[in-house]
């Protein structure tokens, strides 16, 4: 095996999830994940935490929502008593097929989802987190031979979290100054309000409320978003790809929308429910490490000098200890990206952060 | 895909587990039993079931073990009310090396299988059933072409399991009505008292009590064992290899063993507990579509002309209503195969009921 499969493994159980003795850990293995899944295992098994392992198959999935007549059970007893008791979920992504799910109606998907809330809140109560173990299929996605995404993987992986975490502490303090965002490119003019709001740095560990493996973004909570955005990184929704995005917010909520690829599967995301039409994230892409786009948003929102925005679910971190009730809620959290830079500044009550990719606290800042 | 796999999933959900709307599934899968799965995944889709996915990996598990210090927590109360919340776990077991836990030491097998007793209890007490999905190394385990093994697996899975319940019933009548058994063959003259038993008609349907597919013997629960017995078909315990046992009974319990090969992974078996010593299982294989030793228990012991006796824990089906705690209990149920198909009778309470092979209600029984 790769040696960096057991680093993987070791930064994930040790600096990502902090398992201890004891932990009841539910392990979920993907269909192509299953060499990462042994050498979590094996740490698992050395820090002395239980193990429960699921298999997380897209086409096991496929293959039970396309033969279900859609009326799902809202959140099973049996399954909910598993995550509800688990301290920690770690996920290890790692498809053999990125599309196998391309068939399944979004309808069904959204339905599913649903279903299944109090579960995924559960799985969010967790120290969890997610990560993923380089396929062929991944690196099919990313337009890239095996051995250079494995490449690209374990750069992003293996990192030194404490010194990225310190840099990124910059932006953090900035947003939790702040009251205001505002971003301008290309067909972009977005304000969004982050007032009492807490920005998390994340330096994937669940000690920095950061829970994927990599990360390398500072993160927020915005509402009252007010004008147009257009996300110019293509993306992979429910497994179908969707292009040059363009959303219109009023009042907080999409009014207008379109892409130019994709648009069914936008729509479908933003009919799942009311809170699927509100932003439920702004993230500060800042992992330089991370260097090219791989189609997969694990990797792509983390991506220095971009931004995404989320549709959906907000997360908890983001709300002072109390106000968690106000984190909009949504069965679904779609991440949508846009490159800033070229021609493009990131402003925070009215003074700018960042302008074509370039921080203020860095060298070559135009101000 | 192989059609058959999909009957065999048909068989797995609708005949065997007898899976309805709502039930709660664990749907356990092996590393190679992934297409199976799939299949299965859709039947329990139709029939609007819901289903946890769990992985089961001999890799995973080695790992896990052999990094653990042996200081298992009992029973992880996630794991368990998984389990205790489930109606019906299916087991896919589709091993891509059989062998993949040769190395995992008997000690830290025991000690990890005892610490899950109340979890084990809770899946005894679902509606199980576990079943095989063929890969290449089982063919190879059975020394048998890949092509081969499949047209064996599913020869033995795809049956008339109406019919066969059927004759398998005159078995149960005479072992439900009869006090004593007696084994003879080489090296072989065992008594066990089968009093008060009810033995179970195991037509791979869990409204038989049965819970292998494919199955076809009937078995009950022995106790009281005298005499001696010398197991000639070969056998796998815990990854090891084990041939020609012989066991020595007095009082019930196993005072003297051997084994040509493998006698340390039987000596780890009986060392587990009290009632590993002890019989758990008789059993008679009534199978006739198993046409040849494949080294795997879950169809060796089905096999025609053969009788199996099995030390450890016995099933509570074997006991009337309010007795099931009369079962011998242990971790441990390690089946031990012999061929009665010459030089061999069973009787039943000094009544000769197979002789060379031929049961008594069949042409050419010599009495």
């Amino acid at each position: 095996m790769d040696p960096r499969v057991h680093e993987h493994a070791e930064v994930l159980v040790d600096w990502s999830a902090r398992i201890e003795a004891g932990d009841d850990v539910v392990l979920s293995v993907d269909e192509g994940a299953h060499d990462l899944a042994v050498a979590v295992a094996e740490k698992l098994g050395e820090r002395g935490a239980n193990l429960v392992t699921t298999y997380s198959s897209g086409e096991v999935s496929r293959a039970y929502l396309n033969a279900h007549d859609d009326e799902f059970e809202s959140d099973p007893e049996y399954e909910l008593a598993l995550y509800e008791g688990a301290d920690s979920v770690l996920s290890l992504s790692g498809s053999r097929n990125t599309t196998a799910m391309a068939d399944v109606p979004g309808e069904t998907l959204q339905t599913a989802g649903k279903a299944k809330r109090k579960i995924r809140e559960a799985r969010l109560d967790t120290r969890w987190v997610s990560t993923l173990h380089p396929t062929r299929a991944a690196a099919q996605q990313a337009s890239m031979s095996y051995e250079a995404y494995c490449d690209f993987v374990y750069d992003a992986v293996l990192r030194d979290w404490e010194t990225l975490a310190d840099e990124m502490a910059n932006m953090k303090d900035i947003l939790d100054a702040g009251s205001e965002v505002r971003l301008v490119k290309e067909d972009t003019d977005l304000t969004m309000s982050i007032e009492d709001r807490v920005a998390v740095n994340s330096a994937a560990s669940v000690d920095y409320d950061s829970h994927n493996l990599p990360s390398g973004e500072v993160f927020t909570a915005p509402d009252a978003t007010e004008g147009t955005v257009y996300f110019d990184v293509p993306m992979t929704i429910n497994s179908r790809r969707v292009r040059d995005v363009h959303l219109t917010f009023e009042d907080g909520e999409v009014v207008e929308f379109s892409a130019d690829q994709g648009e069914d599967a936008l729509s479908d995301v933003l009919d799942t429910d009311e809170g699927a039409r509100r932003l439920g994230e702004l993230g500060i892409g800042m992992n330089r490490g991370i260097d090219r786009f791989t189609d997969n948003i694990l990797f792509d929102e983390k991506m220095g000098d971009t931004v995404h925005l989320a549709v959906g679910r907000a997360y908890d971190s983001n709300f002072p200890p109390g106000h968690e009730d106000e984190a909009n809620d949504s069965a679904v959290h779609v991440d949508m990206i846009t490159d800033v830079s070229e021609d493009a500044r990131i402003e925070v009550d009215g003074e700018v952060v960042q302008r074509d990719g370039v921080f203020r606290w860095e060298d070559g800042f135009g101000g």
